[in-house]
C-alpha cells in the first residue's frame, strides 16, 4: 500500500456535493468507485478518499486536494490517465503524485482559498452561468470592504455557520477577505485556517446584504459577536462558490 | 415600424445552429418567437431576424449582430431586458439599439472575426469544456503559423468549403490567421470579410493536419490551388469554435 496526494477539479453543478452518499452523484462516491475499479477492490479493500475539506451541493472546486492509500504497480501518470478517462468530464484529476503515509489531505491543512464570483448587468453570462451567481443589480463594493474588515482575523464565527448542532470550537481565522471588481463580475476571495459549514456563503451573503444598504459595516461586528446564525445574511447560492487551493 | 441592430452572445452547445428551421431549436427561432410575442405578432406580421452569419450547430457566438424592423413602444432597454427574461439562460442580448431603415446586418458585415479554441493536457477542462476542442496531443504551432501564411489574403477558398454545391463565388478575403498558445490553450484567430460553409472549421482541421506532421506547411498552397474539398484536412469540431466580432 501506498500514499497518493491527488489535486482535483470540478464543475459540481451535477453533484450532491464531496461527501459520499449511498445511492447519490457525489464527488468522492465517483471518484472512489473509479479508484476501486482501477485497484480490482471488493467489498473487503474498497478505497478511502479523504478530502481536504467537503464542498456542498452545487459548489466547485478548481484544487480539491485528497489523498487515498492504494494497491497498484501503476505510475503516477498512468493513474492518472486512468482516472481521468473513466471520471465524467466535470471531473479531471490534475495531479497525482506518491506522499509520505503520514500524509493526512484534511488533518494536515493549514489554509485554504475559497473564491465566490457574482455577475450583474443588463446581459446574461452565457459562458460562465454555471460559475457564478447572478446579482439583480450592482452591490456597494466599498461598503462591502468595509464591512469585510471586520471579519478578518481570528474569531467565533458561529453567527456564520450552518449546522446548528455544531459541538466543536466555531473558532477560525480568515485572514483574507478581498473583494474584486472587474467588469460586471465581482469576486470575493477567502482565505482562513479553516471554514465552518456554510461559512464561506454565509459571510458571502452577508456582505451582499451589506453593499445593498441593508446591514451597516458596523453591524457586522455586532453580528459576528451574537454568536448567533439567525442574525447574519442568507447563505449565498452554491454555484458562485468555488474552492481555489488548500496549504500544507 | 423601427430598424433595431442586436449583440447577441450565445452558447450553441444545445442548438442547431442559428439559422430557423420548423420543429427544432435554433438561436434565431427562439429569438424570433420572444421578439413575436413581445410585439404580440400573430401569423401576418411576424419578426424576421437577420443575421450576420448562420452558424453551425454547436458553435458559439460572443457578439453575432443581428437586426429586425419592430413595431413596438418598448425602449431599447426595455426590449432588451423583456428578451432577456424570456430567452433561456444560453442566449444573451447583450446590446439593444435603433439603427437607419438601411442597416442590414447581413449585407452590410465588411468583417467577421471567429476564434477556434483547442486544448490539450494530461487533466481535462472541466470548467469550458463546452467551449474547447479537446486535442489527443500537443500539436507544432510553429509548423501550423508557417502553413497559416500561405493562407492569408485573396483566395479562392473552394478546397475549404463544406457546401459541395456552392453556386457563388467562393473567393474571400482572409487577412488574419493568428495562433496564440497560452498554457494548455491553442486559439486560431481569423479575420476576413466574409467565410464559406464550415470554412474556419475546415481551415483549423487543415492547420491542425499541419500541426502533427501529417500535411506539410507548403502542401497547403497545393490543396488552396486544387480547389477541391477532397484535398484539405477534416472539419474540426463544431463546440471548439466561436463568432467574436462582426464588422460594419
Amino acid at each position: 500500500m501506498q500514499n497518493y496526494k491527488f489535486i482535483i477539479s470540478y464543475d459540481g453543478t451535477r453533484y450532491h456535493g464531496w461527501e459520499k452518499k449511498p445511492g447519490i452523484d457525489t464527488i468522492q462516491g465517483k471518484i472512489e468507485g473509479v479508484l476501486n475499479r482501477m485497484v480490482g477492490a471488493d467489498g473487503d479493500n474498497e478505497v478511502n478518499l479523504i478530502g481536504a475539506g467537503r464542498t456542498d451541493a452545487g459548489v466547485h472546486a478548481r484544487a480539491m486536494t485528497a489523498s487515498a492509500l492504494l494497491e497498484t504497480k501503476l505510475s503516477e501518470a498512468q493513474i492518472q490517465e486512468y482516472m481521468n478517462t473513466y471520471l465524467p468530464e466535470d471531473i479531471s484529476i490534475n495531479e497525482v503524485k506518491v506522499c509520505s503515509d503520514r500524509f493526512h489531505a484534511r488533518y494536515n491543512a493549514i489554509g485554504k482559498t475559497y473564491r465566490y464570483t457574482c455577475w450583474y448587468g443588463a446581459s446574461k453570462p452565457v459562458f460562465d452561468r454555471k460559475y457564478v451567481t447572478v446579482l439583480e443589480s450592482e452591490p456597494d463594493v466599498d461598503r462591502m470592504r468595509e464591512a469585510a474588515r471586520f471579519l478578518v482575523g481570528e474569531h467565533d464565527f458561529k453567527s456564520f455557520c450552518g449546522n446548528p448542532k455544531m459541538k466543536k470550537s466555531t473558532v477560525r481565522n480568515v485572514d483574507v477577505i478581498n473583494i474584486e471588481k472587474t467588469g460586471n463580475y465581482i469576486r470575493f476571495y477567502f482565505h482562513g485556517n479553516g471554514f465552518l459549514q456554510n461559512m464561506v456563503r454565509i459571510l458571502t451573503g452577508t456582505l451582499l446584504e451589506v453593499g445593498y444598504g441593508n446591514i451597516s459595516p458596523e453591524q457586522v461586528m455586532d453580528i459576528l459577536n451574537a454568536c448567533d446564525r439567525k442574525l447574519a445574511g442568507p447563505t449565498a447560492r452554491p454555484e458562485g462558490l468555488c474552492m481555489m487551493k488548500v496549504d500544507y
